[in-house]
């Protein structure tokens, strides 16, 4: 399931680019470490649905419209 | 946020009960502890993302349909 941190942390970070916030911008509105939003969109952790509500909040998106469909992983 | 982990545990339990599994069954097939299947239907821990990958696969559905809206929080 490492494919699945990487794949979501790609989401991620393409959803924060098209909305034109800085990682560090993010990481700030979500209360999240920014060495944590690093490796979060790096895909080299596994985040609770927890947080993945909070940076779907802030980037103004559906939580579901950040996940990876299964057949990607 | 701690109605969003109701409500996820809510959505799980509703899935597994549709798809006539007992907890016990479902823990096991997901490789995790019985009890904390029982917190993670009452809401009582925020499961990670890889988790609710790994639970949407033995219930046969999309990960994304064991999400609550943000509206019903």
């Amino acid at each position: 399931m490492d494919n699945l941190a990487k794949a979501l942390g790609g989401r991620i970070r393409a959803q924060r680019k098209a909305s034109r916030i800085s990682q560090d911008a993010l990481a700030l509105a979500c209360s999240i470490d920014r060495s944590y939003m690093g490796r979060i969109e790096r895909g080299e952790v596994n985040i609770t649905v927890e947080k993945l509500y909070r940076i779907a909040n802030e980037l103004a998106c559906d939580p579901s419209s950040l996940l990876p469909q299964m057949s990607e992983l």
